[in-house]
Protein backbone atom coordinates (compact mmCIF):
# COMPACT_ATOMS: atom_id res chain seq x y z
CA UNK A 1 0.00 0.00 0.00
CA UNK A 2 1.05 3.62 -0.74
CA UNK A 3 -0.31 6.78 -0.53
CA UNK A 4 0.85 10.08 -0.81
CA UNK A 5 0.17 12.88 1.30
CA UNK A 6 -0.13 16.68 -0.14
CA UNK A 7 -0.39 19.83 1.90
CA UNK A 8 -3.41 22.64 1.51
CA UNK A 9 -2.50 25.61 3.14
CA UNK A 10 -3.25 26.59 6.70
CA UNK A 11 -6.26 28.18 7.59
CA UNK A 12 -8.47 28.97 10.45
CA UNK A 13 -11.38 27.35 8.98
CA UNK A 14 -9.89 23.83 7.82
CA UNK A 15 -7.80 23.46 11.11
CA UNK A 16 -10.84 24.15 13.07
CA UNK A 17 -11.56 20.25 13.57
CA UNK A 18 -8.23 20.52 15.35
CA UNK A 19 -7.30 23.28 17.81
CA UNK A 20 -6.37 26.65 17.18
CA UNK A 21 -4.84 28.49 14.22
CA UNK A 22 -2.40 31.31 15.86
CA UNK A 23 -2.04 34.64 14.08
CA UNK A 24 -2.47 37.88 14.12
CA UNK A 25 -4.48 37.82 10.22
CA UNK A 26 -8.13 38.13 11.50
CA UNK A 27 -7.25 38.41 15.58
CA UNK A 28 -9.03 41.00 17.64
CA UNK A 29 -6.69 43.46 18.67
CA UNK A 30 -5.99 46.70 20.72
CA UNK A 31 -3.44 49.16 21.63
CA UNK A 32 -2.04 49.01 24.67
CA UNK A 33 1.83 50.15 26.10
CA UNK A 34 1.19 54.21 25.73
CA UNK A 35 0.16 53.39 21.50
CA UNK A 36 3.45 51.69 21.10
CA UNK A 37 1.98 48.23 21.37
CA UNK A 38 -1.06 46.30 19.56
CA UNK A 39 -2.07 43.49 21.19
CA UNK A 40 -3.30 40.52 19.18
CA UNK A 41 -5.39 39.16 22.23
CA UNK A 42 -5.77 35.16 23.20
CA UNK A 43 -4.82 33.94 20.06
CA UNK A 44 -5.37 30.39 21.68
CA UNK A 45 -7.52 27.85 23.81
CA UNK A 46 -4.49 26.69 26.04
CA UNK A 47 -6.17 23.68 28.00
CA UNK A 48 -3.25 22.52 30.58
CA UNK A 49 -5.19 22.85 33.92
CA UNK A 50 -6.53 18.95 34.57
CA UNK A 51 -5.24 16.22 36.83
CA UNK A 52 -3.17 19.48 38.22
CA UNK A 53 -1.56 20.12 35.24
CA UNK A 54 0.21 23.41 34.77
CA UNK A 55 1.71 25.63 31.34
CA UNK A 56 5.23 25.04 30.29
CA UNK A 57 7.05 27.09 27.76
CA UNK A 58 9.77 25.29 25.89
CA UNK A 59 11.99 25.32 22.82
CA UNK A 60 11.64 22.98 20.03
CA UNK A 61 14.35 23.02 17.56
CA UNK A 62 13.69 21.21 14.36
CA UNK A 63 15.14 19.29 11.57
CA UNK A 64 13.92 18.76 8.00
CA UNK A 65 13.69 15.10 6.62
CA UNK A 66 14.09 13.54 3.71
CA UNK A 67 11.77 14.70 1.13
CA UNK A 68 9.04 13.21 0.41
CA UNK A 69 8.96 12.56 4.04
CA UNK A 70 7.67 9.22 5.48
CA UNK A 71 4.70 9.18 7.59
CA UNK A 72 6.10 6.93 10.37
CA UNK A 73 3.84 6.99 13.75
CA UNK A 74 1.14 9.88 14.49
CA UNK A 75 0.56 10.96 18.40
CA UNK A 76 -1.85 12.78 20.22
CA UNK A 77 -1.99 14.35 24.40
CA UNK A 78 -4.80 13.53 26.09
CA UNK A 79 -4.11 15.92 28.85
CA UNK A 80 -3.55 18.81 27.79
CA UNK A 81 -3.05 21.33 24.36
CA UNK A 82 0.06 22.01 22.78
CA UNK A 83 1.02 25.05 20.66
CA UNK A 84 3.86 25.28 18.46
CA UNK A 85 4.65 29.08 16.95
CA UNK A 86 7.55 29.14 14.77
CA UNK A 87 10.64 31.29 15.43
CA UNK A 88 11.90 32.10 12.31
CA UNK A 89 9.88 33.13 9.29
CA UNK A 90 9.98 29.96 7.38
CA UNK A 91 7.12 27.76 5.89
CA UNK A 92 6.62 24.34 8.10
CA UNK A 93 4.02 21.07 8.07
CA UNK A 94 1.44 19.29 9.80
CA UNK A 95 -0.23 16.11 9.20
CA UNK A 96 -3.63 15.63 11.60
CA UNK A 97 -6.43 13.05 11.72
CA UNK A 98 -10.05 13.04 11.32
CA UNK A 99 -10.25 9.38 11.99
CA UNK A 100 -10.61 8.05 15.63
CA UNK A 101 -7.92 5.86 14.41
CA UNK A 102 -5.34 7.83 12.55
CA UNK A 103 -4.15 4.24 10.82
CA UNK A 104 -7.33 4.91 8.61
CA UNK A 105 -5.00 6.53 6.61
CA UNK A 106 -7.77 8.14 4.75
CA UNK A 107 -8.21 10.25 7.30
CA UNK A 108 -4.87 12.23 7.56
CA UNK A 109 -4.81 15.62 6.28
CA UNK A 110 -2.02 17.58 5.84
CA UNK A 111 -1.37 21.38 6.29
CA UNK A 112 1.61 24.01 4.88
CA UNK A 113 1.74 26.62 7.57
CA UNK A 114 3.84 30.17 6.71
CA UNK A 115 6.30 31.07 8.82
CA UNK A 116 3.70 33.70 10.97
CA UNK A 117 1.31 30.75 11.76
CA UNK A 118 1.41 28.75 14.55
CA UNK A 119 -0.64 25.86 15.67
CA UNK A 120 -2.42 24.88 19.02
CA UNK A 121 -3.40 20.98 19.11
CA UNK A 122 -6.75 19.98 20.75
CA UNK A 123 -6.90 17.71 23.34
CA UNK A 124 -6.99 14.19 21.92
CA UNK A 125 -6.14 15.38 18.45
CA UNK A 126 -4.13 12.75 16.73
CA UNK A 127 -0.79 14.96 14.78
CA UNK A 128 2.36 14.32 13.70
CA UNK A 129 5.72 15.10 15.37
CA UNK A 130 6.82 18.51 14.32
CA UNK A 131 7.71 18.69 10.57
CA UNK A 132 10.15 21.36 9.54
CA UNK A 133 11.66 22.37 6.23
CA UNK A 134 15.07 23.63 7.03
CA UNK A 135 17.78 23.03 9.39
CA UNK A 136 17.63 24.06 13.06
CA UNK A 137 14.14 25.71 12.55
CA UNK A 138 12.63 26.73 16.14
CA UNK A 139 9.28 26.75 17.63
CA UNK A 140 7.82 28.26 20.90
CA UNK A 141 5.70 25.70 22.55
CA UNK A 142 3.12 25.86 25.08
CA UNK A 143 2.11 22.78 26.50
CA UNK A 144 1.42 20.72 29.62
CA UNK A 145 3.50 19.59 32.93
CA UNK A 146 2.10 17.55 35.23
CA UNK A 147 1.23 14.05 36.75
CA UNK A 148 -0.08 11.61 34.02
CA UNK A 149 0.56 10.01 31.22
CA UNK A 150 0.30 12.64 28.41
CA UNK A 151 1.29 10.91 25.06
CA UNK A 152 0.03 8.21 22.94
CA UNK A 153 1.38 6.84 19.75
CA UNK A 154 0.74 4.68 16.83
CA UNK A 155 2.80 3.65 13.91
CA UNK A 156 1.27 4.16 10.84
CA UNK A 157 1.14 1.62 7.99
CA UNK A 158 4.05 1.49 5.38
CA UNK A 159 4.23 3.45 2.56
CA UNK A 160 2.52 6.92 3.50
CA UNK A 161 4.53 9.53 2.73
CA UNK A 162 3.95 13.49 2.22
CA UNK A 163 5.09 15.89 -0.38
CA UNK A 164 6.44 19.68 0.79
CA UNK A 165 3.68 21.31 -1.27
CA UNK A 166 3.77 25.01 -2.67
CA UNK A 167 4.73 28.18 -0.69
CA UNK A 168 1.61 30.11 0.14
CA UNK B 1 16.17 65.86 38.17
CA UNK B 2 17.53 63.83 35.66
CA UNK B 3 19.11 60.33 35.08
CA UNK B 4 19.93 58.28 32.13
CA UNK B 5 19.97 54.59 32.16
CA UNK B 6 22.42 52.70 30.27
CA UNK B 7 21.45 48.65 29.46
CA UNK B 8 23.47 45.64 30.70
CA UNK B 9 23.38 42.55 28.57
CA UNK B 10 20.58 39.91 29.49
CA UNK B 11 22.00 37.08 31.28
CA UNK B 12 19.92 34.56 33.95
CA UNK B 13 22.04 35.30 36.71
CA UNK B 14 21.34 39.34 36.65
CA UNK B 15 17.76 38.78 35.94
CA UNK B 16 17.17 35.96 38.41
CA UNK B 17 15.64 38.52 41.00
CA UNK B 18 12.69 39.44 38.61
CA UNK B 19 12.25 36.35 36.43
CA UNK B 20 13.07 33.57 33.80
CA UNK B 21 15.46 34.64 30.91
CA UNK B 22 13.56 32.27 28.47
CA UNK B 23 16.86 30.69 26.07
CA UNK B 24 18.05 27.49 25.09
CA UNK B 25 21.58 28.77 25.86
CA UNK B 26 21.90 26.28 29.31
CA UNK B 27 18.66 24.91 29.14
CA UNK B 28 18.17 21.00 29.74
CA UNK B 29 17.46 19.95 26.43
CA UNK B 30 16.77 16.05 25.47
CA UNK B 31 15.83 14.38 21.95
CA UNK B 32 12.45 13.84 20.83
CA UNK B 33 10.42 12.73 17.72
CA UNK B 34 12.77 10.13 16.54
CA UNK B 35 15.44 12.52 17.15
CA UNK B 36 14.49 15.09 14.62
CA UNK B 37 13.70 17.67 17.35
CA UNK B 38 15.95 18.77 20.48
CA UNK B 39 13.37 19.94 23.20
CA UNK B 40 14.49 22.51 25.22
CA UNK B 41 12.21 22.25 27.98
CA UNK B 42 10.79 24.47 30.64
CA UNK B 43 12.38 27.15 30.23
CA UNK B 44 10.14 29.63 32.69
CA UNK B 45 8.19 29.36 35.49
CA UNK B 46 4.93 29.92 34.65
CA UNK B 47 2.15 30.89 37.58
CA UNK B 48 -1.02 31.85 36.24
CA UNK B 49 -3.25 29.92 37.94
CA UNK B 50 -4.27 32.04 40.53
CA UNK B 51 -8.27 33.41 41.44
CA UNK B 52 -9.48 31.47 38.49
CA UNK B 53 -7.05 32.57 36.00
CA UNK B 54 -5.89 30.55 33.17
CA UNK B 55 -3.07 30.76 30.08
CA UNK B 56 -3.28 33.13 27.21
CA UNK B 57 -1.17 33.60 24.28
CA UNK B 58 -0.82 36.66 22.35
CA UNK B 59 0.97 38.47 20.09
CA UNK B 60 2.32 41.74 20.71
CA UNK B 61 3.39 44.08 17.80
CA UNK B 62 5.67 46.92 19.24
CA UNK B 63 7.11 50.28 17.77
CA UNK B 64 10.31 52.08 18.63
CA UNK B 65 10.52 55.04 20.71
CA UNK B 66 12.80 58.08 19.83
CA UNK B 67 15.77 57.51 21.34
CA UNK B 68 16.95 58.18 24.12
CA UNK B 69 13.95 56.54 25.45
CA UNK B 70 12.08 58.70 28.26
CA UNK B 71 10.64 56.34 30.57
CA UNK B 72 7.13 57.47 31.46
CA UNK B 73 5.74 54.09 33.96
CA UNK B 74 6.52 51.02 34.97
CA UNK B 75 3.61 48.28 35.20
CA UNK B 76 3.42 44.99 37.59
CA UNK B 77 0.88 41.89 37.28
CA UNK B 78 0.16 41.14 40.97
CA UNK B 79 -2.10 37.80 39.48
CA UNK B 80 0.15 36.36 37.46
CA UNK B 81 3.57 35.76 35.25
CA UNK B 82 3.89 37.75 31.88
CA UNK B 83 6.29 35.97 29.14
CA UNK B 84 7.51 37.82 26.00
CA UNK B 85 9.73 35.92 23.40
CA UNK B 86 10.82 37.93 20.11
CA UNK B 87 9.94 36.42 16.87
CA UNK B 88 12.61 38.28 15.00
CA UNK B 89 15.84 38.52 15.90
CA UNK B 90 15.84 41.54 16.89
CA UNK B 91 17.90 42.98 20.07
CA UNK B 92 15.37 44.94 22.26
CA UNK B 93 15.40 46.41 25.98
CA UNK B 94 13.84 45.66 28.99
CA UNK B 95 13.47 48.30 32.31
CA UNK B 96 12.57 46.82 36.32
CA UNK B 97 13.11 47.71 39.38
CA UNK B 98 14.53 46.53 42.82
CA UNK B 99 12.96 48.99 44.61
CA UNK B 100 9.12 47.98 46.11
CA UNK B 101 8.51 51.94 44.45
CA UNK B 102 10.15 52.36 41.00
CA UNK B 103 9.63 55.89 41.66
CA UNK B 104 12.71 55.44 43.68
CA UNK B 105 14.96 55.76 40.45
CA UNK B 106 17.88 54.15 41.99
CA UNK B 107 16.48 51.14 42.17
CA UNK B 108 16.00 50.90 38.13
CA UNK B 109 17.82 48.19 36.52
CA UNK B 110 18.04 48.26 32.31
CA UNK B 111 19.22 45.00 30.20
CA UNK B 112 19.67 44.88 26.73
CA UNK B 113 18.26 41.32 25.44
CA UNK B 114 19.16 39.16 21.78
CA UNK B 115 16.56 38.51 19.61
CA UNK B 116 16.98 34.82 20.74
CA UNK B 117 16.41 35.65 24.42
CA UNK B 118 12.78 36.03 25.93
CA UNK B 119 12.19 36.58 29.59
CA UNK B 120 8.96 35.87 31.87
CA UNK B 121 8.44 38.31 35.04
CA UNK B 122 7.25 36.93 37.81
CA UNK B 123 4.44 38.22 39.68
CA UNK B 124 4.41 41.78 40.82
CA UNK B 125 7.53 42.68 39.13
CA UNK B 126 7.83 46.15 38.12
CA UNK B 127 8.72 46.35 34.35
CA UNK B 128 8.37 48.96 31.61
CA UNK B 129 5.92 48.02 28.80
CA UNK B 130 7.76 46.67 26.05
CA UNK B 131 11.05 48.68 24.27
CA UNK B 132 11.88 47.36 20.61
CA UNK B 133 14.29 48.93 18.54
CA UNK B 134 12.91 48.11 15.01
CA UNK B 135 9.13 48.87 13.47
CA UNK B 136 6.80 46.23 13.58
CA UNK B 137 8.87 43.80 16.30
CA UNK B 138 6.52 41.26 17.73
CA UNK B 139 6.36 38.51 20.49
CA UNK B 140 4.63 35.90 21.40
CA UNK B 141 2.95 36.79 25.29
CA UNK B 142 2.26 34.01 27.20
CA UNK B 143 0.46 35.46 30.72
CA UNK B 144 -2.87 35.36 32.81
CA UNK B 145 -6.58 35.88 31.83
CA UNK B 146 -8.75 35.55 33.88
CA UNK B 147 -10.77 37.45 37.14
CA UNK B 148 -9.29 40.29 39.14
CA UNK B 149 -7.31 43.34 38.74
CA UNK B 150 -3.99 42.41 36.96
CA UNK B 151 -2.51 45.34 36.10
CA UNK B 152 -0.93 48.06 38.21
CA UNK B 153 0.46 51.06 36.99
CA UNK B 154 3.19 54.19 38.54
CA UNK B 155 4.38 57.48 36.35
CA UNK B 156 8.03 57.65 37.22
CA UNK B 157 9.26 61.16 37.64
CA UNK B 158 10.08 63.07 34.79
CA UNK B 159 13.79 63.07 33.34
CA UNK B 160 14.92 59.30 33.35
CA UNK B 161 16.06 58.33 30.00
CA UNK B 162 17.17 55.34 28.81
CA UNK B 163 20.02 54.57 26.40
CA UNK B 164 19.74 51.72 23.16
CA UNK B 165 23.74 50.34 25.00
CA UNK B 166 25.22 48.44 22.42
CA UNK B 167 24.58 44.55 20.80
CA UNK B 168 26.32 41.49 22.64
Amino acid sequence: MSAVLSPEPLTKDAFAPFGDVIEMAGAHHYPINQGTTERYHNLANVDVASQDGQPLISIFRGQPRPMPIELVLMERHPLGTQAFYPLQDRDWLLVVSVASDPRDIDGLRAFRATGVQGVNYARNVWHHPLLVLEPDSDFLIVDRGGPGDNLEEVLLPEGVTLEAGQSA
